[in-house]
């Protein structure tokens, strides 16, 4: 039964919550107990050691390095967290599974009652490989990149704290597609459409639907309504000289960089791609319902 | 510089509209004057005749046998006109050219007045051809496909003239997605991303994308958003027992079927896709500005 | 504690339903125990009669007269049964009470189990009065008003089964507000805004609000947004010549008409008001948060 | 025909922009020959003198006394001009005039062109007077209000510069209405509904009706829908423990305020309100169509 391809796996806990630490450690023991070897990330381990565990059978690595070490990453959190474990390993081309500590979300899939017979029947080859695009956005002023980084959801643009609108240009592929005054703009991938951008009013992309799309957030003119385009293209967002300095470049909610004016901020597929593994058999739309409150089957 | 591969252009004119009579008997003589064989679409060449134009020196063919006898296509209407004569021809694969009437549309995006050095252009070489997905829909009553017909812009599933909601179930692929009470539903192709599919709230979709967009009509449900999805799934609608037999199938808002419950809608791509001639260095969003009242450049 | 100023209630069943007969036949006999006379309207009665119920204590009168013969309506159904009980009240100025059969709505809020504790508290004097607002709508063609009929939910003119747009104008007070193409437009109550409207885009009026709303339903133009105007405002409609005479009016969903080029339909409130009558400290928004999934209390 | 019964006019232009000096001063001159004693308002004046005009003639007030002083105002600049002196003139009730430097607005709806005949026709009586809604805001911090301000147009409460959501409950005279995880929420009156409140949703209230209407900003539940309450409602936004102090109070966009957890925002009717005079006959919704590109009459 244990013609398992994975030697290796690594362990990723939520960001300093340690009501994960039980958890975890039930894992790391059930994956020893299949002679998969453990790696823990280095502050996860931190954290399940201060909650009393004894950590001395596996390993433990330093987020930027762990990529090198395993051959399938396990997180254990919620949708946030996944997002920014497959941000930082996204270069090393890790498969992910993840398991969701509350309700089960669209990336961390897996519930806690079920990760034991689920992540069993993934090792044993029984599942299904999806692949996620990232965008990759640059922060170009006066001719050079100044700031550079990568989102699994959406990059977004903008306004500051005061309700302001902020003024842009927008072009694809070169071309241009029009000049908006908004409270900003978000750039998603089809992870991403059911994130922030789906509270802006942007339609629900398919994760196989090789495309991106561009939601404008409270635009001025009502009929700026969002476009999807193929995820070869280039975006180019062009900050007009009246949107005056307060307005801020996002990736996943969790980064941010001050924008100025004049500055060019280009969005494009990142070159690597994220991999998951879910349990095969999957019905896509499942979470979606749940989620969304829409109907069941009549 | 005569040197245009087309040979032959068909020529169709508005429905029953002697407006364009002059302006079509004007491109025929151009045309001959190129060398190229004109052949005009019976019903336009009756309505020309009319209007007190001699058509001897062109033959004339009917709309269901026209494609088999020309290389490219020349349509003077708008958008809807367009429409009508892409379906039609869509099994011959021609290609084709769309000259508007009103103001320039999204597919008929040559006005009259440049009309002659458009064209010119595009038979002189000068052009780019952009490729574009039909819809194919089928109806299944008691296991039987009792309908069969094509869509450019979308194919639509609505209540009847009761302001009732219809209700129904959509699967993606076979995979069930949800079950809906709405007004209806529209599946739309790129194309009719900027027809009907818009004023029901859905996204505009680049025409180069791969995709089909999933709309639902004034949904009960608020949260039952627009999805969009490949353009090579198999989109299935099944009317439940409740919908009560109001519901009718239209294509492109011109043909109608009445549905009964239980009937099964499959909508897929059409194997044949649809040829556009414009002139090079167009800017795709141009109409969109135009039409949407969207920002120009600052 | 008898000190009831009702002595003659009128009960009411879910059209065609004789699921309700049971709860109906024990709510009669509760009340005759209050020495409250019973009154049933004449089909409810016809379905209880056949449901194996005697009815001999009670009296049984006619939709049409039934309100000149009681003091206090029970309308045991939903909140479909309610509103058309309503309408047909309207005249009389006979206060209601509404017991839902299914979930709790937002007329018919009395749950059937807490029915005869929650209708107790209501006679004894324990409640609220709400008044609602009616609709009335006319047609005029030629000049000459050729319909006239109430709405308690809302007017809607909308196009017929061909998914094809109409086109109209609306004046407000005599002063014009804009011409529209769009699948139709609704007038609707602030009880109305959590029906149809709803689904098409508009706000949700609270019910004490000297309002109605106006909500396009799916417009071509898409900055053609819903709009509040005081109740005692004249709404009305007009339909273009391009409209082609595939347009209906519909009164809360029921009653049909179908309209003509040219017609002009005039919404206006209604003199009378509908007089509900609630368990004393309802929250409004308890029965809004539940259908709508809204987040409860933190 | 000089029977009007203004005395003395305060003149206001717009901040900072000595574009409008040569129209405030042609405007003084007119009044003067009117015999109507101008009193301008300090800065204005300041701006208008380094523009190189003479104000000997006229006497000047600072903007926070200048309405104690005026029995009507005339702002020449735009509707952010005319809501910020509307702000600071409520309390001594001045009837307020508002040309526009550019394109007629909805507050200066008249244009510099028409200026000297449009304030003959009001300042000889032939106008009419609307009386549009304030509103009061108060933010409450461990039980005592340490913030007060006016807003014409709108109270936004909204996330900071990071794009992440805010927490909060929302109550109406004093009953809960919903929690909500939003961009935040906006109140906004009749006069704002056609402001920042239409871009995210909300419907246009006609500025007569006596209503507010409470919008969220980006919501994560998409049923948490725009909802118009009577303007003597008290609305109570709690914000929670989870929404970590990056939220903001802002007032038509020009102030704004720190929010902390726990804080209660009270948002209520201002008891003066803003006394707008128009020339006669203005038909309210044409500003609207021009505005928002709605269909003219047919």
């Amino acid at each position: 039964m244990e013609h398992s391809s994975f030697k290796t796996a690594g362990l990723f806990g939520k960001y300093a919550d340690s009501s994960m630490a039980d958890t975890l450690a039930r894992l790391a023991r059930h994956l020893l107990g299949r002679k998969i070897k453990v790696v823990i990330e280095s502050s996860t381990a931190e954290l399940i050691t201060k909650a009393g565990f004894d950590l001395d059978q596996y390993s433990t690595e330093a987020l930027d390095v762990i990529g090198q070490h395993i051959d399938v990453g396990i997180v254990i959190g919620g949708d946030g967290t996944f997002l920014n474990i497959a941000r930082n390993l996204a270069a090393d081309q890790v498969p992910l599974i993840g398991v969701n500590l509350g309700r089960v979300g669209f990336l961390a899939d897996i519930s806690v009652d079920d990760m034991i017979p689920e992540i069993n029947r993934i090792l044993d080859g029984d599942h299904e490989t999806e692949r996620r695009s990232l965008l990759h956005a640059e922060v170009m002023r006066s001719g050079k990149i100044i700031h550079a980084a990568k989102a699994f959801n959406d990059v977004i643009i903008n306004k500051g704290e005061l309700a302001r609108l902020i003024e842009f240009e927008t072009f694809i592929d070169g071309e241009f597609v029009n000049s908006m005054r908004a409270d900003g703009i978000i750039v998603a991938t089809p992870t991403g459409s059911t994130a922030y951008a789906l509270s802006a009013g942007g339609p629900i992309l398919h994760p196989a639907l090789e495309a991106i799309e561009l939601v404008p957030i409270c635009p001025h003119t009502l009929s700026d309504r969002p476009i999807v385009v193929n995820n070869q293209c280039v975006v180019e967002i062009v900050m007009t000289s009246l949107s005056n300095q307060h307005a801020y470049l996002t990736l996943d909610g969790q980064a941010m960089f001050s924008l100025q004016d004049h500055d060019h901020i280009f969005v494009r597929r990142n070159p690597e791609l994220i991999t998951l593994l879910r349990p095969s058999g999957r019905n896509h739309y499942s979470v979606l319902r749940a989620k969304l409150h829409w109907g069941e089957k009549l």
